[in-house]
Order: C-alpha cells, then structure tokens, then sequence
C-alpha cells in the first residue's frame, strides 16, 4: 500500500517490522526512545493505546513530516499486567502463572503526524495456554526466547509449544494487530 | 525436542518445515508423492487426515527406519472443500466466495513408521475474513502468493490483510497444528 507521507515505525522490535513488512508496506524505523515503565492508575486496557502513543509522539517531534507508527503491547490475567520479564526467574513465574489458562493480549497503535496524535486504538486477542510441566517451563527460559517479550512467550517461536490456540488476530500476540493497523494507515492510503 | 527415531518431513511446503523447525526438531524433507485430488465420499473433515495417512505412507514405504510425518490442509465452506486454485480466476472465485465470512481450515497430521500408519488426527481453526473490495482481492491475486496455498491465501503473508481474526491454532491454518503435531510425536520423546 502507497501512502501521502513517509511511514516510521515508532519501534525497534524485529516482530513489528516483521509485520509491517508482510503486509507491504515501506517504511523506516526510530528507537521509540521511552521509558516502558507501566503508568499507574490506568485500566489494563488502557495502558498500551497509552504507550503507543508516547513512542509515536517521541518519534514525531522529531520527524514532523512522516507518518510514526507507535505499538506496545501487554500481557494482562487477572488483573494483572505482565511486560517483559527482568530476570529469568520473573520469566518463569510468569509462564507458571499463565499455564492452563486464557489470557488476553493487549496491543495499543498510535499513529502521530506533527508532533500530534492523529489516531490511535487497541486491539485484543485470547490467548489459552497448555498446562506445562516444570522442567519444559525451565528448558524453554534457558532458550533466551522469553526475555525481551510481553508475558515471556514468543508466540511465533519455540513458545508456540506453550499455546492450545488463540481468539483473535494472531499478529496483535506477536505485536502488531494487522486490521487495526490498516484502519489507521487507510486514511492516508496515496 | 530429540526423538527415538530419525524424523522425515512428507511434505515439499516451505512453511510445514519452517513450523517444524520452530519447534525446535531435526529432521529431513522427502517429496510425499501423491495425487492431491480430494478423495469423493468423505466428510469434509475426513479428507486431510486421509490424505495425510497417504502422504505419510508413501514415504514410509521407502524409509521404513525414519517417523514419517505427512500432513494436508483443506479450507471449507458451506460443505465446499477449498484445495489449491488452479489459475488466478479459481483463487479470485475462491477469494471472493470466503469474503465476509467465516470458513474452517482442516488440517490432517498422519505419522507412519516400519511402511505402517502408527497415529493420526485432525486439528479445525475457524478464520474470519474481512469483506475486501473486489480491486484489493485482484491485487491480491496478481502477487501469485494465492496459487500454491489451500483456499487462495497465506495467513502468514500479504494475505494477512484478508483476515479479521482466528480461533484456533494460527499454525493449523499455515498447515500444521502445533499440538496435534507434539501429541504424535511425544510417543517417541528420546
């Protein structure tokens, strides 16, 4: 898809520009360049359309004239918000915690022109997982795989032995939820 | 994971080796040799798991030593089985009918040892497609990724764009069943 302005991709995950990619677009990328920390007293749902945005407007407060294309996405059972585990013992209380059980993933994307936020949304998927035993849990953290991933699973890696199946766009697990994106990006479709 | 027995992949699709190396196996390709034409008198869901058993025999025969996995994907619709297209115009036709609706993806997994079928089963994942315009399916179809894929689109390509969301295993639509696929192989764990 053609667009009216120079695309970025506020995002420096190998999955999102995986994605954007496969969908045929042309763009470049930026470090979003913030602090990931999980703002306080926002709904689960909120806090990635939240995010989103702040990378998108870091972004484009530099690069005034080009499209930024924010996403970050989360983890969320019970209430509770997983992001990217610190250690290897978080990534494995993590992956307990979500053993034979359905969690949601959260993917907010923010598009930003200006310096302002032009559109923005969150999409959702269900995720069920296996119940694992310990020492698949443990061979699969020793991979390296979960350690800079919402939730400590790659959905499109060796963690898919993790994964019964999933309601909703399989692309929003992996970071980037594909109808959302080309809602935003269809406006300025050239 | 490391089996009992030397593993052969019946099947020449790029993306059932990509899955299975995903998984972390090793194992081998060997062409599965077989007529592709759906088998009249089966039930829709009956036809993958038959013709896996097929693809995976026909290799056994010649390997009797090795696990010989094979496996078939089919798209249905309102009864209609949808295998590959077999010019543009059929993938278009095919395009057009799944749009705004949702079909399943039926795929059959067969594992063969000693010239026998030793296990088998079928996996479903329901996929809704978005409603596209007719000049987005025609642009679709002039990339030629339709015309080796089973109901004219690839899930993990540009024709991700197609799809509103899926309930299942994402992997069973790209062509093999991620759980399935461990549960038959589990058997012969080293």
């Amino acid at each position: 898809m053609s667009l009216t302005h120079p695309l970025v991709l506020a995002s420096e995950s190998p999955r999102r520009e995986q994605i954007l990619r496969m969908l045929g677009f042309n763009f470049t990328i930026a470090p979003s360049g913030v602090d990931e920390t999980i703002p306080a007293n926002l709904a689960p749902d909120q806090v990635p359309e939240v995010l989103a945005q702040a990378k998108a407007l870091h972004v484009s407060q530099q690069k005034k004239d080009a499209l930024i294309l924010g996403a970050d996405t989360l983890v969320v059972l019970d209430d509770r918000i997983l992001g990217k585990p610190s250690t290897p013992e978080e990534a494995l209380e993590m992956l307990r915690f979500l053993g034979g059980k359905t969690h949601k993933v959260y993917t907010g994307v923010a598009l930003a022109l200006g310096g302002k936020i032009i559109d923005s949304g969150v999409a959702c998927s269900e995720v069920t997982f296996v119940q694992h035993s310990e020492n698949d849990l443990k061979a699969y953290v020793q991979t390296g795989e979960p350690m800079d991933k919402a939730g400590a699973y790659a959905i499109q890696g060796r963690g898919a032995f993790l994964v019964e199946g999933i309601r909703g766009c399989f692309f929003n697990v992996m970071g980037l939820p594909v109808q959302l994106t080309l809602r935003l990006l269809e406006v300025y479709r050239a």
